[in-house]
């Protein structure tokens, strides 16, 4: 029987979005960890500092710590003569007191000396034989001297919870002693493509079949994105098959993701297996974005159900933009920069209004200006993406951009 | 006996860097992995298609596959009329072929079947019953088709050797069916911390002693650049443990840094110890940067190694100017356009020229602008990068950065 045309009520990216939110309740399951190994891991709890760092004065520089009194009026013309009574150890506890016109020799992040209160930086004394040293300048109370606690106090806040922890952050907290820190745990995201023409990419296709890619390029943007990908492999486009693969991979999952074909017939498949998984269900059908309007949001048993058009590229750049944020809104990620680069547009760039289109670019540099190459192509051609540097967005009210303007390219990294 | 004054020969970073790559020939190791677990790994070779992608025509559209012909003239008013003769099944080879006045239902991705040579969409069909249906729009020959090899062709170019691998090309990849792929092992970076005043992170530092947190940030570094961190362990401040230790780890790395006490005896000590793992040693002894100035290059029988301040924040910003491009090269990466984000900077900064200036900023924004705000500290506090959202550079010619103006901020990721 010949098909019926399908029509959707289409939503923009961030109302669908915040649809799914108002349906869900995140519950990250959290786990402790070391600290050496939490790169990319985002905090449970906000982190303070259980000590004051440093934990003793410390010299900033090489040089003689001093009694800064005592170097009020130097100059180059007329000294200050100071007696070297000894030098403080690195790593030891400074023990040699400090007494008016008296120096000791101090290395940087050595231990001030008791009764010192700046350090005169090498540069600027002269050695006068064994004992004695000329400053050649004055040096205030507290120069070149790292206080108690001046990088951090005991109970101020290193990081909140939902930060991502990144290389200096993992310093940050060693230095003050904390080893091992609660974490979210990574997320796991469901991957189950369905389609009677797929297969697994190590087979040979026979003609009308091709490789099923969609699983391997969600499951590399879930990794990325901070989610452990849970490929659950492939369903056939029978109600039965689909639904007993989806329901065998849920309850193993924190999230779910479906590919399926792009055909009408498929689409409802995937509303109805979805409908049968929990409630509300489907939640919207249809994103005012191209590529990828056919994409299906829910929320079962309170965990998101995503609906991905079959099309590589459409999934892709669709899931970049839904499936990215419900991973980072389970980590409980606070909003960070999207890191973009400014270039100018090479062609004009056609769209309509009431419909955000993301467009791959390539980035070239021509006499010293960077260009943005807008890749058309039919949406389904993943070598279209493999060519791209970046994408370029339409906004939902524009019909177009114009060639030579500025766009801000976000990165496919 | 009190201390005496150092002078550097201080160089620009990238002038640094070209003196490493003179004498160094990068032999990076190999591996075949699968394309499955390939995200961010570095190909050793181009990679060209084995087949013409797709492998036969398909349909872009629900519709009906047809001859074009068919269909000239076609209009809401005049339909032209065809016969229904059955659907394509998809994954299935279509094997019925059409006739002039026939069409075939088609779902997307469905092979077009022999005779068609175009598809229209269902939108612009009407069913009047069982065997016939209205076209109500003309389609050229060629339309809602993608055509053999449209995606690629086989012997095309997929991707370049040096290319990192991104979700998109793990997938264009496994399209045509390529699963293992030859990679750039990861490198090996040791990383020896050199101090007396050094502990672990995990003991409670008595009076005068630290934790060593750079081995571990700058292994965080090193993960994210795409090496695997190698942490040596700490050594003491005299030549024998020091020359004993680094000895131990050299033979098993690509990539040796070693990070030491700021003071100008340890520095000593650093250039004494590389100069004795290899020929032809130490290569410059002073970079033109704030922090970092004191930084040590060298290379040893064909392997870089790099003396790092032992300042955390001086040690962790040089080894993202220093060590990074090291690893990329070793790595073979294509160099890459850095992501960065524009702020108008809200406080003036001041730097002498020849000299360029590394400042932390925190980026906030203002009335829908984005502002970044300076963090002003000592070089050695590690909780100014813990604050700082990014990155921003006073170049080798400036003397400061005016308040109010637009800069370019490295995002610290």
């Amino acid at each position: 029987m010949p098909a019926t045309p399908e029509f959707f009520n289409v939503q923009p990216v961030q109302a669908a979005l915040e649809t799914v939110f108002a349906h869900w309740t995140p519950q990250p399951r959290q786990e402790t960890i070391a600290v050496r190994a939490a790169l990319g891991r985002v905090l449970v709890t906000s982190s303070y500092s259980p000590i004051d760092l440093p934990q003793f004065p410390r010299s900033a520089m090489d040089g003689y710590a001093v009694r800064a009194a005592d170097t009020f009026g130097a100059s180059q013309s007329l000294p200050a003569y100071l007696t070297w009574v000894g030098s403080v150890k690195m790593g030891a506890q400074a023990t040699i007191s400090i007494q008016s016109g008296q120096a000791v020799e101090i290395h940087t992040g050595g231990m001030l000396p008791p009764g010192a209160d700046a350090v005169v930086m090498i540069e600027r004394t002269q050695s006068l034989g064994q004992n004695e040293i000329e400053v050649l300048a004055p040096v205030a109370p507290g120069e070149n001297v790292i206080q108690v606690s001046e990088d951090i106090s005991r109970g101020d806040l290193i990081l909140p919870a939902g930060h991502r922890l990144r290389p200096a952050d993992i310093g940050g907290l060693l230095a003050v002693g904390i080893v091992t820190v609660e974490v979210i745990a990574l997320p796991h995201v469901g991957i189950l493509s369905c389609g009677d023409e797929l297969v697994p990419p190590e087979e040979i296709p026979a003609p009308g079949q091709v490789r099923d890619i969609n699983a391997h390029t969600l499951a590399a943007l879930v990794l990325q994105v901070g989610g452990e990908p849970v490929v659950l492999g492939l369903a056939r486009d029978t109600l039965e098959d689909y639904q007993s693969q989806a329901e065998a991979g849920f309850p193993h999952v924190d999230i779910l993701v479906m590919t399926a074909g792009s055909s009408v017939s498929t689409r409802d498949l995937t509303r109805d297996v979805i409908n049968r998984l929990g409630k509300p269900g489907v939640l919207q059908h249809g994103l005012a974005v191209k590529p990828g309007k056919p994409t299906i949001l829910a929320v079962c048993d309170n965990k998101p159900v995503i609906g991905l058009p079959g099309n590589p590229v459409s999934a892709f750049l669709v899931a970049r933009q839904i499936v990215a944020p419900i991973i980072k809104r389970l980590l409980g990620e606070k909003p960070s920069f999207p890191p973009t680069i400014q270039a100018i547009l090479s062609s004009n760039v056609a769209s309509i209004t009431g419909r955000e289109d993301t467009v791959p670019v390539r980035l070239v540099e021509r006499d010293g200006v960077l260009v943005a190459e807008p890749l058309f192509g039919k949406s389904n051609l993943i070598f279209t993406l493999v060519q791209a540097d970046g994408l370029i967005r339409v906004p939902l009210n524009d019909n177009g951009l114009k060639a030579g303007i500025t766009v801000e390219v976000t990165l496919l990294e």
